[in-house]
């Protein structure tokens, strides 16, 4: 018999970080759960980051998941941005790997090509598949679908050696 | 009587993040102790921030320090070095606050200033004026000495409300 794989797939931002939780058993998927942590724009960096840690490992530590997974951001806008991504980046992989999880990454366009099955697409076409695929999934932000895309193609991936394939 | 109060200075960095701390009492200071945490580039880059989390956090165990600060790097390279170097610096910003630090952001000019006098120098004069404000000072790396003087600047500051500088 085989066992279900529970995954977590993470979708980082310093405003709004998504999360998703789906169980891999064979060929099929299970929706569990999704959200998102939020930071309270009001405080400064390091509360905000820490803000998003907690949040991270309160949902770790209700859904108990096996494996992660985190979507390596391309990024093509100012450095300010992008060094605020980095920082909650940075957040959603120690998080897991504090649980004890393995944590791999995936570039977008193989989020992507697994859930819509070519390496492109708007958020609205990743949201409507994850409907197809799971039924049941919810999701109360973009970055909640986003973050259950992320756990798809982490299911379709684990079995492969792709799960380094974006680490440093 | 005025209490000596205990800063840790922090320069993120993926590779290597340095540590220094400083004991502040009214007009002097202090050296401590200071230091290099290390990430091991084979690993992947989960593990690799894990290492620094962990790192960082013996050393805030170890010396106990009351606050912290961590130079808010302006960054002009790539996209991909900002990245780490945000991830880095997630993981400087939020140990700290897990162990109740409060958390001061500098800008690199302020840090100079406050060391070299003026807000722009290199790392030699950095490295000079650090062992003459404080000669029992020792470093290993470069980033370590960085790190003393981000402490140095947080030791002129703290008083006034430069704390939230660059806050969020």
């Amino acid at each position: 018999m085989t066992e279900a794989i529970r995954i977590i797939g993470i979708d980082p931002g310093l405003r709004r970080t998504g999360w998703g939780i789906v169980e891999s058993l064979g060929n099929s998927l299970r929706f569990v759960a999704s959200g998102t942590v939020r930071s309270d724009e009001k405080r400064d960096l390091a509360s905000r980051l820490h803000q998003l840690f907690e949040g991270l490992e309160e949902v770790i530590h209700t859904y108990r998941p096996f494996e992660a997974a985190v979507e390596n951001t391309f990024v093509n806008k100012d450095a300010t941005a992008t060094l605020k991504l980095g920082q909650a980046r940075g957040i959603a992989m120690v998080v897991p790997v504090r649980a004890g999880l393995r944590v791999a990454e995936y570039a977008p366009n193989a989020v992507k090509k697994s859930v819509i099955g070519v390496g492109h697409g708007d958020k609205k076409q990743i949201q409507m598949m994850v409907k197809v695929l799971m039924p049941r999934a919810e999701f109360d932000t973009d970055d909640a679908a986003d973050a259950i895309a992320i756990a798809i193609c982490h299911a379709h991936h684990r079995a492969s050696p792709a799960w380094r394939i974006a680490a440093e």
